[in-house]
């Protein structure tokens, strides 16, 4: 068998009938081998929601002209709509300030093949974690970031962004609240991990507020980034676990394998396609 | 809106191309509204797997003609297939022994709109839990089993089950061995709760053996029974964890909560036609 | 080997060297045989936490006599303590409103010998739960609630629980708020089970707020009723995970399933004299 | 305050009255402050098992001293006991054959500060996992094995084990049986993480098992080796949920965070001197 891409097709609209039918009947007719059909609707929104992959193995329509094929069909049934290929890994960022563990698990599951991501930009607003970008042969880029000069670093963030045609970026324990500006030109393309069970314990140090209301177990949520903060659409969530027994460093050490798992959890339902935002929520199809 | 009922399609055949098309564009053609549409490809086994539900509001055809006119498309994609009516809710009987707790639990959860079900007799080889029967209605017959008297009593009691037809049995805690004869008679049609997480541990007094090993997690799991003991496709399982402070009453104590979850979890997937058996193995489309 | 009961110490104070020595040894001295000694030292407050547990089979003092005979040295040590008898069953009262799986949940469970209470009296604002308590022979009183009639009702409850000398009340899904006097006069003996993972969603309507939120865990949280709303000494906490799929409905039903367990495990802590209430926080020996 | 060291003491022996009060009164008596004590007694066996961990800083012995001084008391009790000191740090090895999965993790926790070890050697069947060695400053050697080198191989391992006075072995995902006489000399002394629920799927290949019998979550779990394969004393377990929609590669995938979580987990608390065998069981003093 010749090994080959897949196609992707996530789409919304209004409920009506018809749509599993006729969106199928698209990728039958032109030959393509459904591998995953799953759609979602919300009864109280009255919205259609769907995700649909296809073998491009033996489909008929070259991968260039589906999109012109696929769009008066999309423009009957009112869909909004985007087509994604499975080889077509995006240019990604990470920013990082000086804490490893999130960043480590990221490059060492792409290394291991379970992240379908080209990290092409390491950014900090800090030098420290410099060497474990080279050892993994990635670009490291300093920002420092001052309340005074914390606009002007982000329009050369952005800059480097652009270069370099960036199209995700996975804040890994990155320290700093990006403007409004910054997020709104990546809009549903920032994955930050927080580290609480969102909404509880917003904003910063989590872990000491945990602490001091004595919760029985701490969480940690990864989301979209959107202008208010820790607000975002909410992608993946785990808790663990902890007792009185439990130092406030216990909770950090406890933490960090949940926000390593959660942050992973979700950018690869982000890579792989699976994440459908809609108002501020999250369909996930597993 | 009219209230209506829902139709169910269970289908698996060999993989090839065109089978969630051609089956959506029957429901569609047919003006069928499709509410849930999911499959799975076992890609080992080569074997497709579908689960379709369509609202009947609306649907062209009547229900009692939906076999036949669903069948030329069945046979020409080689489907074994199986159709369901969301509002046909099938007569069960809950086998029981002394344990009180997952028969309540059933009740309950029948009660208060969890499952859909008709629980139309109770058989026990016990008289302890007649009350129960008598306070939520339900006739309860008691069938003392011996090793001498086991075939006959199995005689009768499929005799009563037969005269009810009866089409689902529950075993909530029933402490005896069903024989292949019968246990053939009811293929993918006995769902049993084991107080292990199988295959650990399967025969008899799982909590003593899981005391004895040492392990850290106690487990149960709900399948439909097969000849061969605690052997069948499995349909949910769960865990919770246990320390070297529980004694061996605490594993069944905790063990109590983990039985009545999976067996309703695994009734309720049930009961919605969620689950496709194939090989020893189950599909459970959530 | 005579059937007897424990005796169960509580004691917090300021941390000290040779607390836990001097503890043991005033048990040992008197023949004791210690079945379960735990403490806990909390850095940040610097407090030493302790419970202690003992055969009386073979204690050399009477119970009646414990109490003086362990003051002075609880006095040298600056001791806060309280002294327990495993035998002597604390009376209950239940206050529900007119969801039954809790209630069911906790007479059933203490029918398995599972809940070391006595429930006395099941109090509620409406009628509809009457007959479960006549079928578990349990007093069932109604005192409806109105904005006007909330304290003059509170009055009569008050008397009517001193009547009965009941030392423990169990907010089982009552859909009131209660006053602050009347919290105050039960303090840390009011436990409530809030059908979220506070201090998420508190206050009314939990499930639609995680709903809107599109959280992908939903939980429950047992603590002792405080005059802040959900604001108490949290016991115990759970959580079960949630998808797109899950409906408003669904998450009240996977959410009964948490109430009940996590309701249960915080009385069980607190019947079992496991809890320790310090600041706004519990330690649970378990 | 200076820092300081903690003595730990790990004892057991027949249950009987007073054993609590009196290793207390031993370590006040000395001037030590217990920071943690922890008890249990197995009814069954009959056996008091107990942790109790003190601040060297300000008690009247010195260390080298407290063997010689504690010794009568253990004596007259009949324990059978170890004394630890928290700053005394075992060398260890750890073997790997060519997955690096937890052999990263160990390192990156070791780094973070999580593990009371000194990995002083990597010992692997293959040279493949030679430069995660280098760049962690960890001196590699190979040992290739081959049904007729195995004990040849294992004498110069035993050998470079010797020299280095290497007192832990951890296998991560070492793939090679150790022989009866290797285990033995290392009683208790070798951590092994085996990819599945333990009893269930012992020997190889245990996804490919758990993906044949249908199981609904995977396990990992990790325990000391003894002669028998997979049936050593389990010290740490835990699962994850799979469906039918996970291949044997999402196992393997899956799998790896939880082999990871678990090994670290079990090492922790071997190394914090939390963990005690009896019988083919541990109690662990968390």
């Amino acid at each position: 068998m010749t090994s080959s891409a897949n196609a992707i097709l996530l789409m919304s609209s209004p409920d009506r009938k018809g749509l599993v039918a006729k969106i199928s009947e698209f990728i039958y007719r032109n030959d393509g081998n459904i591998l995953h059909a799953d759609h979602h609707i919300d009864e109280e929104a009255g919205l259609f929601l769907m995700r649909v992959e296809w073998d491009l193995n033996g489909f008929s329509l070259p991968r260039d002209e589906i999109h012109v094929a696929f769009n008066p069909l999309a423009r009957e049934l009112g869909l909004n709509w985007n087509l994604f290929f499975s080889d077509q890994i995006p240019k990604s960022a990470i920013f990082v300030s000086k804490y490893e563990h999130c960043l480590y698990d990221l490059l060492l599951r792409h290394r291991a093949g379970e992240l379908r991501a080209n990290f092409s930009l390491l950014i900090s607003n800090h030098p420290d974690l410099r060497s474990i970008a080279e050892s993994f042969g990635i670009e490291y880029m300093v920002f420092p970031i001052t309340k005074e000069r914390k606009f002007e670093q982000e329009v050369r963030i952005r800059n480097e962004l652009n270069k370099r045609e960036i199209e995700l970026i996975i804040l890994a324990r990155y320290m700093q609240i990006l403007t409004k500006g910054f997020v709104e030109s990546f809009q549903n393309r920032i994955i930050n991990i927080h580290h609480s069970f969102l909404p509880a314990f917003a904003g910063p140090d989590p872990y000491r507020q945990a602490y001091q209301r004595g919760v029985k177990l701490i969480g940690a949520t990864s989301h979209y980034v959107t202008a208010g903060l820790d607000k975002g659409p909410i992608i993946a969530q785990d808790v663990i676990r902890v007792t009185h027994r439990d130092s406030p460093d216990d909770l950090i050490r406890k933490g960090r394998d949940l926000e390593k798992l959660v942050l992973a959890r979700a950018l690869r339902a982000h890579l792989d396609h699976q994440v459908l935002v809609y108002g501020n929520k999250t369909v996930v199809f597993e």
